[in-house]
């Protein structure tokens, strides 16, 4: 059975993505391809790698066009796809990669986006543990309608912390997360700060201080899987000088009676049956080069005795398991298909 | 049917290409995973980014391993293949990625290499134009059971000039070829110069002065496609700072009575029909970014008639077309198969 | 003694990088600070890497601020220095950056600007050989005081190719360039194009076919060396992933009776006694990575005797010789300073 | 005046980068230039940025070579400074790069290094604030003969939070340190993770878990600050894609009573009359590109008043302010020089 999905947002890092994958996905044919400033294009003017959609001319990104689609999958910055959804019918399956449905608590969007809140879609993250008997996400995602992609900090950081928070293995008041992202994070905007001169050879943080969007949002996660709402995240994004790929460093207070072992159980426990998050073997680290171009997750943990603290590393690439690989994955779930289909687990590298 | 396939050489970024490539063709299973010093290791901990071969164990690069396959890839250093092809039976399928049965002249290989000519296998370059009647390499390919992969450099050079050469467009004794290959092109060799510190932020040539080995294998190339003897190619490699991507800059004087139309004809005609050569659209140039993991090449042409000279851009992923990629469409053509199995043209980008 | 100089344009990376090297000058103390749009803003904002003069205000690039400075570095897009070095006295030493003045040959100017020509000013690339009796464009320069820097590629291009065009080693019609620049050579521009996720991990040619501005200056120089004014250059500049550094490879067709000494001994002779151009030792080759930061330029040639050509490799660093260097040197030259003052031959690497 | 100094691990990265500082250096002439295994090659043959010293021969390290001069920098691994040090007379300034003498804690030492502790030199890092009084480790530097230079992960980290120890404004048992490092500062090893393929594109950690031979020294360095000994760090290094640069993230719960103002008043104070370590105005924040080449370190706070939680973000070069620079600087106090002599406040950028 084949089924058609439109991409509104086709001319961005994220759209081209979701393209990518889709593209390779047997059971997926590529109706519209459209998005808004860059309509009337040729696709392979601003997509060249894209060959095979390469002739296919950019329509805007109307309802008339996103219409009679099984998928539609939105691409675009925040604030936009409420009004979009709402046009479609509840037989489409709308699946949004932008923030706007993924919080539940409207204070919280209110407070870190500045506007009001558009209601909530269940959570593309299908290996997310949910408190308090530990089912896994994914069952809220068949045959859902409407998904809200998770942000690709939160999917590293709450792959990173979540089995630990769900089996009472770390401290939920002493977090403290580190991430570094590849620049295509950004997006395709035109800002001087993600000029290739000035990122090449350069890092450097960005929204210190508690004040990134995506706190919230990983604070929501570990609260699923802890069945806790006290959690308090320190979240610091670095920006990195290479296109894709984030590497989570993610730390906590260990708890009470955990230890390396522990640990260890419960992140094995947590991903043994997991086709894309993958434990190492002990001694081995994650590194974003292995995971390029795929959904494909790298996790391994470290316990520090002497200060009472465990560490959590997670590599992803952000435009995959980060984005559109999620959404690829979750539309599989959506749809009864295999989770797997069109997906893969291998990098390009080196 | 399925067929199953060794790889030797597992632990370099070539075989490790290999690999990777044929875990995605749905009609390969792999086999043994040979290599030499590194025999008894977990191929997780050297190719991290293959995670569905992770547990597997590297075997030593024996006949006992290798035999018993239908398909056995080499990805050695030059002068293992020959031993090995000769113990193997006719009724497998060998291709080799190394340089030892590329060349048809012995002397011209004892001039670059220094040793005993091995002898010449098909030329796994399907796309190559033949004189006197213009038929393609591929034919030569179809049940083949010994196949000679061409050289990164060799693929793009002869891509970009060999429909011009056979067209009569170009003078074949004023060639002038320069091209930038990303590190891995050099192979996983532990030298200073490929150190990341030394190769971020710079670029250099190596192999000026019509040394480097590829020279002769494309002029070979260019040779076949014009069925003249008489041709003289300035061949100068550079190191640029990305992990893969050639970018292949071929300028030649322009033969007598060519032009612009003439030029983009011959290269619209010669790759028509071609599934992984792409002639791009006037204006646009080729990037390595957008071929990036895909068997997709890029080329662009223009005709600077002040100067009376062609010059032709291509852009190729060293290790998928220009040595891994180009390894599984020529197994395709041995086996029968349609050539595009298991391969993809669209790169991974940005 | 201490002149004062002020810079237009200091928001960009040559005007930036013009303020780094006035601020090592021990005779010059910086003045005016000046921008277009960014007037008003801390320096530090935007050049942070300029410490010590974090605070600075940049001011409007009108006259006001830049009268009174006993040099006026302008380093603007073309078209913006003929009108203000008009209003500025012939006691104020004008340097501009820009193309303006750069080319003699008005014809040439309007073919490739498609505007009115502005006029010629003394070159500043003090190395350049001038036939017919070989004296050095430095004695242009002395007491100079408007002077048109050299594009970043015709710098390292005529550095490679002018002592064997001088010295009767090349045929000047058969030359062909192909140059790898750093993506700060297209300046701070907002394009799509140059963001790092699209620069990052790719190559791609640029302006092929003999459209590319420099060319004229390339032809122009080779034929002040060579007193003819027959010279035709293929010239093809591409993007490389690094912020500085330009690669050039050079080649051209040998003179009849022309060899490997002789080119060598073209080449120590034409730069035995300059203090930034270095002819590397035999077998050594430049690289991109040992100028950064420096004004130093690494040449190394090697004939082909096969093809009968010779390729000379170039490296330097576009925003110092091929820039701001180059500016720094020309102006001590004009002052009557020695001509190393404040600039240094040693890269930063790794 | 003028003094002579030998470098010792001359063919490295850091002993590179100290003969580059040392070459800029008005009062210092380089005598010996010394290495291991490749004495009798031209220096320029292994650093080739360093163009003024190319016709150099490295001669062995030997005590015949090293003798005679003022100064003596030692920049090879760990264990080797001690014997050297032992046969040059007190009248010899020696300046350790390796970590031999930076550790005070025999048993530290033990524990991180496995071997026996060779003593404890004064450590080289002027700025450092020394309870109980706040003096400045530069007057323990004054006329000291022996001096162990930072390693370039502690340099970062204690500059960014000693002055909040100091202060009392961060609690000692709850700091988290996650710093990116280019890969220079793994020096020039042959390793394959170190090469630029495998680099290009990736982020990874390592020494991860409290392992990493540093943790001690910030430790230190943090107890020096505050004047307590149960300080506790969790420190992870991760490798980033550049050359060089260490972007340091530092975050500590805050103190009772302590919030944002505090805090910046504090480092503020500390480092209003240091010529080299900058405070950015609020709402700029460092980039490691900024202070490329230069003994600049630029430093941000913020307050997560949420999570209470201070974050210091601190950006230097590792082979300058991280390594050479602070022996430079170190030396200069030794001396009785200017501490800015020889060194520069601005970055290479972009």
């Amino acid at each position: 059975m084949t089924f058609t999905a439109a991409v509104s947002g086709a001319s961005g890092y994220a759209g081209g993505e979701v393209l990518r994958l889709l593209m390779q996905h047997p059971q997926v044919e590529i109706g519209a391809v459209a998005a808004h400033s860059s309509a009337g294009q040729r696709l392979g003017s601003l997509q060249p790698h894209l060959h095979g959609l390469a002739d296919r001319i950019i329509t805007d990104s109307s309802l008339e066009q996103l219409a009679g689609h099984d998928i539609v999958v939105l691409a675009l910055p925040h604030g936009a796809s409420a009004e979009i959804a709402a046009q479609l019918p509840e037989s489409t399956i709308v699946i949004d990669a932008a923030a706007d449905h993924r919080l539940e608590s409207a204070e919280a969007w209110e407070q870190f986006y500045g506007s009001a809140h558009a209601g909530t879609w269940p959570y593309g993250l299908p290996e997310m543990i949910v408190a308090p008997d530990g089912t896994r996400q994914r069952t809220r995602l068949a045959k859902a309608s409407r998904i809200a992609i998770p942000g690709c900090y939160p999917t590293g950081s709450q792959l990173a912390l979540a089995p630990l928070a769900a089996a009472g293995q770390i401290e939920l008041q002493d977090i403290v997360i580190v991430a570094a992202s590849g620049t295509s994070g950004a997006g395709r905007s035109l800002k001087p700060h993600l000029l290739a001169a000035e990122v090449m050879g350069g890092m450097s943080p960005y929204g210190v201080g508690g004040v990134h969007r995506h706190t919230p949002e990983i604070e929501q996660g570990l609260g699923w899987a802890s069945g806790r709402s006290d959690v308090a995240v320190s979240f610091t994004p670095t920006l990195a000088p290479m296109p894709r790929g984030i590497l989570t460093t993610a730390t906590a207070r260990i708890a009470e009676g955990a230890g390396a072992q522990s640990v260890r159980e419960s992140l094995e426990e947590a991903y043994r049956d997991e086709p894309f998050i993958h434990l190492l073997p002990e001694g081995q680290w994650p590194t974003t080069q292995a995971v390029l171009g795929s959904n494909h997750v790298q996790i391994q943990a470290a316990v520090d005795a002497r200060v009472g603290r465990v560490i959590v590393s997670c590599a992803l690439d952000n435009l995959v398991k980060g984005t559109a690989g999620g959404a690829v994955q979750s539309m599989n779930i959506a749809l009864g298909l295999p989770e797997q289909t069109g997906l893969t687990q291998q990098g390009v590298a080196p």
